[in-house]
């Protein structure tokens, strides 16, 4: 058709855009595609193709060149008929067909269709075939395949991180389902921003935590609940974007319990939330800390392993979380090294705090920050965060907080009520006996996590008779060798009394306790301090269990302040490389071994002028 | 055909029935399946199909109903004519038909076949597309693969170890053989008793080892035979229903040559009765183990990938093995936690048993339990136990207990019946230096096994020329080794003569000896022991090798009893720690620190009191 | 066609020949293969078929029977049409067609046609369904897949590193293109030699490093030139025939440069000669060594896992390559262990080398070998080589000489060359950062490669800002360790002043100083001994912190010569086990801890014997 007419608005199709799209009796800028006996191809997009009939034909048409075309009538069967059209004067206009983009949990529905998505690339895999991109958006993960050539790495203008348009075709390969790509397209700024924003706010609305009391009546739970909240948001959120966790805990039976707590929502919301199958081997990590901080040694390690990972699989760096750990200025150096590559740290600690870490967290909970104290222990944070990450996790988890503060020797109430809640199933004895057991088992498993072994003993598996099988045979070995260990101790006491009218206990454990054994130095002093509190009964002691470049401290009715006399030690002593800590009556000292004697002697009579409690 | 005659009995065929099992002029239950033009089909089981034609319907036919049905006819083709029957009265008697059971031996020729088969399930592993069964009968072992969707588990009923019968169809797949399940009976109690009993007497007898004399003449073996045997028949048993094996040895050279020789044999069999590509792999692990005992340690680490790999791929809790170990009381703590953990546990071992670890064992060969002593050396025995696992493994290791037997320094008649054996190929000179070899390999592999350099050691591996250039470089390194350690350590021994007239040797190997290197401290005090008694030819020696916390003991001509000497100090110095043993002349002891004065004094004096060897 | 003339020469084409290599008018034997109506076909090879029309047969065909053809003509479409002959008298002649061999790096070129290679075995690896043959010649590497049923070894005759002819089609495979065998023959040996020889010149050829300028002008490296030239040829023949490289290097700055720089040009070069995907992390290695050599514990790990992985996979026994480490007779164990196993050994070193060491080396460079000294560092070697093997990396890689040089205290004026080169980029304060900031990565990786982590720390993984803000936190908090261990160590100095002049430091930093932490025993003796240099400026200094059994010793301005000090004690203290050395004024001696006091006299005895340089 030759058209002379006043409308000259021509249209032009985003690749997005499909024939529901196109509306007859508007003209759009097309390419040639191809030829016919019976007339010319001309694409409207890169998806939408219609016919010229020869007889509607004005020029000489030429492949891949631009032409002008009317779009007459678009048959039932989607076949769409062009008319040609010659114009002198006309003004382009875009059509965005944005609201044709697919959501990715919409994906399955889709299958043998071609689709639009708009999201986020969370890894780029190359393989020896296509290059496997992990996409994300508000509703879910799933795989597309780009190929280009084998074991090439298709799109390479794409990088994790970056939004997306893509176009393919939705594929189902072994039940998985998949995008095969036709094209893709990184965003502009403008257009990813927006998409970005968008995506944002769906996310932060799905990893949105259910509003569920907790599971027992605390006000410093209460204080603590915005924070709280926040971690679980975070930490789903982290899952919903395929990024992977690193769980680092404490290795005693307060951060193993919380640990796991959080291990068994984290596996949950992942398998529930669909990704591949075994990604939850991937996807979440938990590693038990030589120290109870996060050590150098540590974050290089957990740094070299996920470089490597982003480098050759193109994972995401992994979002960090401490608990049990984290809240001291000791971590600070390791959140240093953690935030240069971009890995955020989310803290749920009871250890009293020191501001200054909260620079580098994105979140964390510690009762001291709302006049709570080390009484609310990590396994209870833990377990009320994993309620929220994954609610179902709570039938299972629920005696986690009563282990937890049995295991820390909590006193506050809420151990009771934690106590209370599961006392039919599991009493305080049972508790402390699988705190104990946990303790052994640790020791054993030194830095693995020992997932199954675990679950096991904290009643997780289904298999409650070899639990309980396993927990006993744990705490009989255990107590055989905490007694062996009394036995050889308790001839090396050196027991004094200070001026203040403390008794001092102190033994060397290097040369007259059993070494590289259970129970390990720092559990054999408590053990003794508790054994001599008995014997003293309502005395005040403090308990001195030193190596050549330590001495664990224990204490009960002085008014110490183990903090305070490291930092004196630290300046009265040059030379001796005094550091160390822990709370206030109860922690631990290091320093260079030529200088034990001055230590020892100095701090006894630091020891000394502290006043006792009243009893 | 309607009918009225007095046959009032309805057969109903079950799944496992096939078409032979049909019998014309039969009435039997069926399930109308859907309709033809021409007719109504209708199933008589999952498997087998029939046609009522038109003219043979009595009524309305619904699908999924049950209906009554006359076989006409079976037609070459193995197509069923049927005629619809409507019976007033009648009782329906099952058809059982157990014979079509296809054994997994014979699956090979079955395929592009529907079958049936009877057995248990030793593995059940989830992958991202089907669920793999691996199935365990008396002849064989094979994969079923269950499909439900990709990644999900198919099954869910059936867990490892229940017995089942499985219908579906052989595929061949790159060549191996698999059943595609098309269903899947958790067999009653009752059913899968009777299988049980059958697979299990079945499988006793497949395991059963063949009866072939031992490589020598010996009594004691003799006497081992029937416990040599019952080993030999539960590890065949173990490889034959896929249960992995994990054998833990002493890591000097006897337990080597021990492991070896069942290594060896093991894989053999594994090989040689199929299993998939690399199973030998995965399904038997060699692991030197750090102390002389199955140490708490060595038991977690191995329960730890135990469970994980149950949990994750489905295998099935392995089969210890300890050698030239397991047969002490120390033993026993580790061997409670397998127990917990349902892991059988088999010991061969030639050091002095204790007999309350019996009650732990499978199995258990010692030469003790029959007059024999340590000089049948482990080495030994797990030779003969190899040639019965897997008979024609002999021809590559008999020469094996040759140099187990000079390892160990074995005096008993076998030693030399062995070495006799293979003279031609590996005199003693020869098989003393492939014994210090291993000792210096093993030092340098730590707790790894060591696997083709062990091989190469062995002259496993049909490179006789780089064996022997590999033992003569291993044999030049470990003298010079030895010879530096000896330079070093002479001049500071403290020599004295003991009111019993033994000659008394001392040395602090810690402190004036090389440390973290080759030879370790106990073979240093045997090399300076060894030295000394050739230097006082014909006299009583006792040698003192020390270090903070333990002393090695090595005696000649002095009727000690190492172990009787322990329980008396660790009565007599409360606050020592004292333990150990060993031998009755040969062993060590382990203290504390800071007592170890206390014991060197009182253990000399003690020594001092034994009588000597009369000459 | 029935034939007497004279023409008595019958061919025979051999498999490798084609359609082409067939001349009209010849006669040839062939092989009935099959009959049509219209006549009979005859292989006149593997490969080649022709027809004799019914019309041209003289005699009854049997299948599989010889039989003399004349080729009468070739059909444009490649047809060949035959004629019977029957001769009473002829020759037979073979032709050869190796003309026709297909190259490896042509293969790409040749999917869906059958082709004849002659190659070398580089790897052969079963899989669960066909062995996967890794080929090599001289113009690259191809896989070629042989079937003969699943999980089973096909052509079991042929082993890794044997010679053969391999025909097979050629099959694209996900894009990678790979050969699927018909025949296979190992070449006779008088065939195979040829072969190999050819392919040798070819492969060296090949691998010849390009002709290039040193970065900077040295007279020393152009000395060096040939053996430099060398290394870089047998890494690239190592690349081009699939043999893995184990890099093994000194874990300092210095090491981790020159190893950094082969690491990035042999992965380079990898991936441009085109192997299979992800093949850089199989066939390239690097490990920072624990000792300042070689260790027979590390050559014991490298060989075990190397026989392992040539035993279960066919991976060829790697090439090994020692940088910073390698020259001095402390190797010699390990190299004759290498040698057993036929792995060749590479080394390029700084340190002053022992003539010894060059028996069991393929290569060796060192700048001792040409008047030059240390200050020519191993870092600086490596970039050079690197730049050879692949020329490309050179953009990436020219900043690390003034790294290596600046970190280990090069004074050579190739070390300001080098700084010189990059000053814009790099200048000298920042590579002080960069080696103290790898020293420091490195402490923490302890032997791990670091493999990102390092690469970001020297700025070659393209994201400067993330480098830059690593290593400026890694060198904040290096410098606050050691200046905690400076704090800590410098009230225990033992200040004294020698016969000949020298101010003489002691430290025990075994007990006065921080242990397993950052600075180790070394860097914190030469820290302390720096500050100290800087107190007494201009003085002669010596340096000794000793621990139980080592002493580290740093000197300025005393004429030392700490070999001969060690071979002196050596001999002057039977039972001392002194051992160590080092450079002439700065190295370690180990000793046996209860002769420590004897060796600190008499070792500060001999110092104070030295003359003072002259200032």
């Amino acid at each position: 058709m030759s058209t002379d007419d006043n409308n000259k608005t021509v249209y032009v199709l985003e690749d997005t855009c499909s024939v529901s799209d196109v509306l007859p009796g508007r003209m759009y800028k097309g390419t040639v595609q191809g030829f016919a006996a019976f007339g010319t191809f001309v694409y409207l997009n890169a998806n939408i193709k219609g016919l010229i009939h020869k007889t509607k034909a004005l020029t000489i048409h030429k492949e891949n060149k631009p032409i002008i075309v009317l779009v007459s009538n678009i048959r039932n069967n989607g076949n769409i008929d062009l008319e040609e059209v010659v114009l002198a004067d006309y003004s382009l206009q875009p059509i965005h067909c944005k609201r044709r983009t697919v959501l990715l949990g919409d994906l399955k529905t889709k299958v043998g269709r071609r689709v639009v998505v708009e999201c986020e690339i969370a890894q780029i895999k190359q393989t020896s075939g296509p290059t496997i991109f992990t996409l994300v958006d508000a509703t879910g993960t799933e795989n597309a395949a780009g190929f280009i050539e084998a074991g090439k790495r298709a799109f390479p203008e794409a990088n994790q991180g970056d939004i997306v348009r893509i176009t393919g075709e939705v594929m189902q390969r072994g039940g998985q389902v998949q995008i095969e790509i036709d094209t893709l397209k990184v965003l502009s700024q403008e257009e990813a921003d927006e998409v970005k924003k968008r995506l944002d706010e769906a996310l932060n609305e799905r990893a949105e935590p259910v509003d569920i009391p907790f599971l027992i009546e605390s006000e410093v739970l209460e204080r603590l609940r915005p924070e709280i909240r926040k971690i679980a948001r975070l930490i789903r959120r982290a899952v919903f974007t395929a990024q992977p966790i690193l769980l680092r805990h404490h290795a005693d039976a307060d951060g193993v319990c919380s640990a796991v707590a959080i291990e068994q929502a984290v596996i949950g919301l992942i398998n529930d939330s669909g990704g591949d199958y075994d990604s939850d081997y991937f996807l979440f990590k938990r590693s038990p800390s030589k120290a109870p901080f996060y050590e150098i040694e540590d974050v290089v390690r957990d740094l070299d392993y996920a470089t490597r990972d982003n480098a050759r699989f193109g994972q995401k760096m992994p979002m960090i979380l401490l608990t049990d750990n984290g809240s001291t200025e000791e971590d600070i150096p390791s959140m240093r090294f953690a935030r240069t590559y971009g890995m955020p740290i989310i803290v749920f600690d009871h250890h009293h705090p020191d501001e200054i870490v909260d620079q580098y967290l994105e979140a964390h909970v510690n009762p001291y920050h709302v006049d709570g104290d080390y009484g609310i222990t990590a396994g209870m944070l833990g377990t009320e965060i994993a309620r929220l990450i994954h609610p179902p996790v709570e039938e299972k988890i629920r005696h986690i907080p009563a282990i937890a503060g049995v295991g820390d020797r909590s006193e506050a109430p809420e151990r009771y009520q934690y106590l209370e809640l599961v006392k039919n199933e599991f009493d305080e004895e049972t508790c402390k006996k699988i705190a104990l057991a946990i303790d052994y088992l640790q020791f054993y498993l030194r830095f693995n996590d020992g997932r199954e072994l675990v679950r096991d003993l904290l009643f997780l598996n289904d298999n409650n008779a070899r639990s309980q099988q396993l927990m006993d045979l744990l705490v009989e070995e255990a107590n055989l060798m905490i007694d062996e260990q009394m036995r050889t101790c308790f001839p090396h006491l050196e027991r004094s009394v200070l001026p203040n009218g403390a008794h001092l206990i102190q033994i060397d454990v290097e040369i007259h306790a059993h070494k590289f054994t259970f129970p390990p130095p720092g559990k054999t002093s408590g053990e003794i301090h508790d054994r001599i509190c008995k014997e003293y009964q309502g005395g005040a002691v403090v308990t001195l269990g030193y190596g050549p470049d330590f001495i664990v401290l224990r204490s009960k009715g002085v008014l110490m302040n183990i903090p305070q006399m490291v930092r004196e030690l630290r300046d009265e002593l040059p030379g001796a490389g005094v550091n160390g800590g822990g709370h206030l009556v109860v922690g631990s000292i290091k320093f260079v071994e030529g200088m034990r004697n001055e230590v020892l002697v100095n701090l006894v009579k630091k020891i000394a002028e502290f006043a006792l409690e009243s009893q």
